[in-house]
């Protein structure tokens, strides 16, 4: 049987990718990385103007083909149901996907001003309204999450798929030097301290600087 | 036991009130709707504002509370499996949440340039190109689905968590006078004589008129 593939991008710049990828070592599903190069001219056009002809991250694996970062979540889920991705509660469950879903779809104003850039480092960074407004919601659920379910991660003591798709924020509120409260600040230190955001960053910072001028999420 | 509740806003603009809404009538879930009345300002400002306040559809069941279309869809899945919302082939279901989570998170300038507008009608309507290339990506989605899963839904014989996710799309091609080739013709034709798009239609027709200025997809 072939391995796994996982497609990304930019680990610097691409956000779903780091969520795609972080939910594959979460479900510790073995795959072979395929970087989309972000100094590959035809690509980066691609990925500039949006085209599905790349979609990442996408993930391959006995036939199936998966190009949606909630798809891989649900996908890794039924593959690997020990690994614990969503809550074994109902509710619980319920309220994980709903979060996951409301970062899927939502948070416009976060994503445009505070792109994901982990080689960035801009204190002072002043912080649009609406982008306030995102992050105030962003620390609302972290806040609702760890009081529910005690932490150390959003719902409970596994990392899952919400870890996965609010892990982009975290490395954001480093980047722009974001104020956060002393829980919300401690679930963002202990996410950042893990061993694969450790990895991703450090693969990151070793990118070519040539999609600098790059600032928008792809 | 209570009943389940389903919280949706206007019929005539909110996309996603018809998904979450189709959503439970495939699954045959009985819930009582809670409309946010689309003449009330401060819902309304809360919308615009696209505050996390007011987050539609919401539905409430037995303890339960998922704000997010695509939550809903996996929560319904789950109570109901045999509705089938999710096609039972593993690969096909990875499929089916690819297409979903790329409606989910994508689109956003067919969105933004073909508002859900139930009562609208707009022959000769310009489509701007990068609304184009969104709509030849549905458009062979669609195809793809039904060619692969030999209709007449998108993944074969039942109706279920894509063909709402993309049934606002279908109101859209009929508002804006999309021409559309003969396969994804008659599955948009389809789509809009089923008697819950019938009913969800008839309901927005009546809806009061006041809010005919606003033009964002919320």
């Amino acid at each position: 049987m072939a391995r796994a593939t996982l497609t990304i991008s930019s680990k610097n710049y691409s956000s779903w990718s780091l969520r795609g990828w972080l939910l594959t070592r979460y479900a510790g599903l073995e795959v072979d990385e395929i970087v989309v190069a972000p100094d590959d001219i035809a690509a980066r056009k691609e990925l500039l103007l949006m085209s599905p002809s790349i979609l990442v991250p996408c993930l391959r694996h006995e036939g199936a083909t998966v190009w949606d970062t909630l798809a891989i979540a649900e996908y890794l889920n039924e593959l690997k149901p020990k690994a614990g991705l969503l809550p074994t509660d109902r509710v619980a469950r319920a309220h994980c996907r709903s979060v996951c879903g409301e970062m899927h779809s939502g948070f416009a104003n976060l994503r445009a001003a505070l792109p994901m850039n982990l080689k960035g480092d801009s204190p002072g960074f002043r912080i649009w309204d609406r982008a306030q407004a995102d992050i105030d919601r962003v620390l609302e659920i972290w806040r609702d999450c760890l009081a529910t379910y005690g932490g150390p991660y959003l719902f409970g003591a596994n990392r899952g798929m919400a870890d996965a798709m609010y892990a982009p924020v975290v490395t954001r509120f480093r980047t722009y030097h974001v104020g956060l409260d002393e829980v919300c600040g401690a679930y963002a230190a202990r996410m950042l301290a893990e061993p694969e955001m450790v990895a991703w960053r450090n693969a990151a910072l070793e990118e070519p600087d040539d999609i600098e001028e790059l600032d928008m999420e792809f």
